[in-house]
């Protein structure tokens, strides 16, 4: 609530459809007395459990779970994207099945937004689904880069495919599959070639595309050195007198650098390949975070992603032909 | 050279075989006046070229290559073990061909020293191979808890397989079924269960296990977010008159965060699996970097890792039956 809070302060226009149990909603609302004017509540006391299977989630609690509902008011237009913190799988698996995919797509991916030295890269799949042949790949790649477009206003994103070299002959076969493909092509993007783990950060490339569990231990392992090296940097700060006095003194620094290695300030997993938008906000975030994760929805929204990135697949798939690489 | 040198420093009972082209190195040597007593060249003009691919490397300059000559004398008992930082490709494929696995493995793996929040973290295979399968994902297991049992004197170290979950229902099915195995059985270490990819940089294990793909990509991002926090930071001590000031008082807390976060202290790949210790030093590093090379060189070597993850494995292997949990 306290998140929503905060996403209405920078965008006023925002309205909530806020999906579960009416009386907590409302004692939470009470604390955010400027948000009473700004939504409207559904209520439901069913709710899917955080370690429900997805398929099972889909099966019983349907048609009254507060996620569902949340994303039914997408595809019934009567919202213009879904924000949880909720279970992931169960999030996809109902989001899959309420709103469908675009024709073209077979598998939606989740996108992350990965700060860069530079400005901020696209990196899909982060979790999804486990595995991907070439033509998903190249699929994740268009998205990709209607994503990278519609957010940072990009006309021409350039997108690599992590590989383990930047060598033609390396990596998984589907890799090399989807790049020789992406070489012979004409995307609506420009295809820089195989970037790899360290290229990420480096801000090489506007997009970075991979399969889900690659994707997935490449982001959480970005995460992870993070926080290890923040780690790091208090305990060094403390090791001695002017170490202390320094750090005070640099406090301003340390405070924008805090602020650059935010995770909360990037929150938010988006679903591409949906016919509607469906942000997966972190689980233990906070306000800020979540707050980011509105943010999202709301730019994501306002850029019209899901039309353009419809089209964008359509044309695409239309001039491509896989087999012939094969 | 200079490495070798630094190196003879820490370890003065370290001896040297040069392979490569013998004025060069006597060029080189002269510098280095105490290595000299300390070390024999062996001549050879013929050497592996970065860009070869391993199976060319294999086939023509086999015989005479300085990196063939190296793993040979390893073979031979000439030596106890070869550094190199040269094309890794062609140091695995010869290092295979030459010194061969231990019998009960099919595929050699290379580990990572992972530095960590509270000390150190084998990570293997970060690059052998593309894809392991759930009997190969055991034998790193076994592989890297006798490298982490010779490296920190751990008696039973904790070992843990990279995943995209904790739960027993994640990821991709061989690790699944090598984790049902490693419950089941009594390995030579303490299983951990599943861990994340934020989880290695903590120091939540002492071993983790994965196939070469995405080690290879989670080491490589690993060290792009550190290189690109070390960016971060050395912009926002930048920033004023007082973060400079700051950072002047705390730098000798920087220096001791640079170090940690160094990759050259820790720098040098372990081929393991084989009957005999192969290092592979960084193509990039310094006298420093390499100097750590030789270093673990000496440690694998000193403590007999060959004969006792010989010993581990053919007792673990006897012991184990994968097809029942298959």
């Amino acid at each position: 609530m306290a998140g929503a809070g905060l996403s209405l302060v920078r965008h006023p226009d925002i309205r909530y459809l806020f999906f579960g149990e009416e009386p907590a909603i409302e004692e939470q609302i009470a604390r955010h007395p400027r948000l009473s004017e700004k939504c409207e509540i559904v209520h439901t006391d069913v709710a899917v459990a955080m370690d429900q299977r997805p398929s099972q989630a889909l099966r019983k609690g349907r048609w009254k779970s507060s996620m569902w509902l949340a994303i039914e008011a997408v595809k019934e237009g009567r919202a213009d994207a879904v924000v949880s913190a909720g279970n992931t799988g169960a999030l996809m698996a109902m989001s899959k099945f309420c709103l469908k995919t675009l024709p073209e797509i077979e598998r939606p991916a989740i996108a992350a937004i990965w700060p860069t030295v530079s400005a901020e890269c696209v990196v899909l799949d982060v979790g999804a689904n486990v595995g991907a042949d070439a033509g998903q790949l190249i699929d994740f790649a268009v998205m990709g880069a209607a994503m990278s477009r519609a957010l940072c206003e990009l006309e021409r994103p350039s997108v690599g495919l992590l590989n383990i070299g930047v060598e033609e002959v390396k990596g998984l076969e589907e890799i090399r599959k989807a790049g020789a493909a992406l070489r012979t092509c004409d995307p609506p993007f420009r295809y820089h070639g195989f970037v790899e783990g360290d290229d990420v950060g480096q801000g090489l490339v506007d997009v970075v595309v991979t399969e889900g569990f690659t994707g997935n231990i490449a982001l959480k392992t970005a995460e992870g050195t993070a926080k290890q090296i923040g780690a790091y940097l208090r305990a060094a700060m403390n090791r001695s007198m002017f170490a202390r006095i320094g750090a005070f003194l640099a406090q301003g620094a340390f405070r924008a650098l805090k602020d650059k290695m935010d995770p909360r300030q990037l929150n938010g997993g988006v679903f591409l390949g949906l016919n509607g938008i469906v942000i997966k906000s972190h689980g233990g975030t906070d306000a800020t975070g979540f707050a980011s994760a509105v943010d999202l929805g709301y730019d994501m929204a306002r850029s019209g992603l899901v039309a353009r990135m419809s089209d964008d697949v359509a044309r695409f798939h239309d001039a491509l032909d896989l087999d012939s690489v094969a």
